[in-house]
């Protein structure tokens, strides 16, 4: 039986395409909201998730760190998709055809100025793999979609162009939820969240830790609590085994001056495409 | 005559509501884009602009950040506002008439538990306050909008519930950008942005500068620059003015060290309302 991973959008979303090319074989189950793709994982509907975490330009995905917060579930692997839109039409269409474009409002940003310098007008809808089924709903000839590869090829749609993103350093980071943590070793990361008291200097302590062990972070993010006291959460990644020197004393220290500390799983690093 | 400050959004937006608590007195005037307002800003077709650049819920704007280091503007100021959303209709309905809500797809999100309570569907739209004209126009009773405050009045529509948030918590720090850079004292913050070699420890080291002098950092955040080098980039807000002791000596010194460090500004410290 082929393992069943949940993922949030349509089919053919960035998500979906991200575990094809992520997992060895799996099949991906759309949900229509993160919370449903948590629930779907914690009550064993599918054997794991697959959430993007943060993306090069808009930065991290704040829910989903609250999720993972909210459930007993870990982090068991990463992958980091090149986001590449493209401009899907019906076939048979030309580029010169078209007059206007639909897609999720952050694709549209992402391709402002292709989108002006082709004189196309935009319009925001609810999802990118969304778009390009609306698109085939509707059947407007001169209007085009904006969403993956993939999705152009779920739905019979014709790719105008491919690329069309006007930052090319567009990357989305997605992790893969279990409910079992798994102690990996060699090459991994180690992620954790962890509140510290609203004092000077409390970060640059909370860091000695791993600094003074040549621990290498690879994120470090505040999120400012705002509560009576201000105090602040952060986020780590950090390369090394949590089981294993120097991490593992690292982690005990951060612990004792730590108001909350939570090690939120540890899984083989992800790299060597993109490098 | 009355100051234009700039703001992105339709009238109504939470920008322009923000704007009218942080100005004494200015005139607000709607860009489409967050590129229209820096550049009515560079132009001086506006004396200033009012941008979001972080929410507590859904993280940093990095595209302001991104457009604070394209252009020659300065942070000049700070203000924080809580965002109350508002479910909004027409004048003479109730709340039991209400089938469909229709928002900005990060409005409808922040807002899911309490519509899914009352069992209301939902429909992404481009804006917040774009949304209360979409339903005016549209003219159907059984729709409501999410959106601030302002937008029903600007609308002459009717506030049926105000703070539908799931999560009370929900903040949008702005900043003020102008032409000139200003050297407040007291009680000043500073926000820098600086790139770093990726290698162990040498985010520690750059955070020494800060630690050993006891200055206090509000914001911390690393942005993955995925280029050949994987350099990182890195946000931080802290208390004191850039022309002053202990900021000046420990920027100095972190500029020795970084590959880039820019003064993004240095401005009055926005808290006491929220405190």
């Amino acid at each position: 039986m082929i393992m069943k991973a949940a993922f949030q959008g349509e089919p053919g979303a960035y998500s979906e395409e991200a575990g094809q090319a992520y997992f060895d074989q799996a099949e991906m189950v759309p949900y229509e909201s993160f919370p449903d793709v948590f629930e779907a994982v914690a009550t064993g509907a599918c054997a794991c998730g697959l959430i993007p975490i943060e993306n090069s330009l808009a930065g991290s995905i704040h829910q989903n760190y609250d999720l993972l917060q909210q459930h007993n579930l870990y982090i068991v692997g990463e992958y980091t998709l090149r986001v590449r839109h493209c401009l899907i039409g019906f076939p048979g269409t030309e580029l010169a055809d078209i007059r206007h474009v639909i897609s999720h409002p952050q694709a549209l940003g992402q391709c402002a100025a292709h989108l002006r310098a082709m004189n196309l007008k935009s319009e925001a809808v609810y999802d990118t793999a969304g778009s390009v089924k609306l698109l085939k709903a509707n059947g407007d000839k001169t209007c085009a979609a904006i969403a993956s590869r993939r999705a152009a090829q779920i739905y019979g749609m014709l790719i105008l162009q491919e690329g069309i993103e006007d930052n090319p350093e567009n990357y989305t980071r997605f992790l893969e939820i279990a409910p079992q943590a798994r102690m990996p070793k060699g090459n991994v990361k180690t992620s954790i969240v962890f509140t510290i008291k609203n004092e000077p200097g409390a970060l640059f302590n909370a860091l000695r830790s791993f600094a003074e062990r040549r621990i290498d972070l690879t994120k470090i993010e505040s999120r400012p609590l705002v509560s009576k006291t201000w105090d602040y959460l952060y986020y780590i990644d950090l390369i090394g085994a949590v089981d294993e020197e120097p991490v593992q004393s690292a982690l005990e220290e951060l612990r004792s001056s730590a108001l909350m500390l939570r090690v939120l799983g540890c899984y083989p690093r992800f790299h060597d495409e993109l490098r």
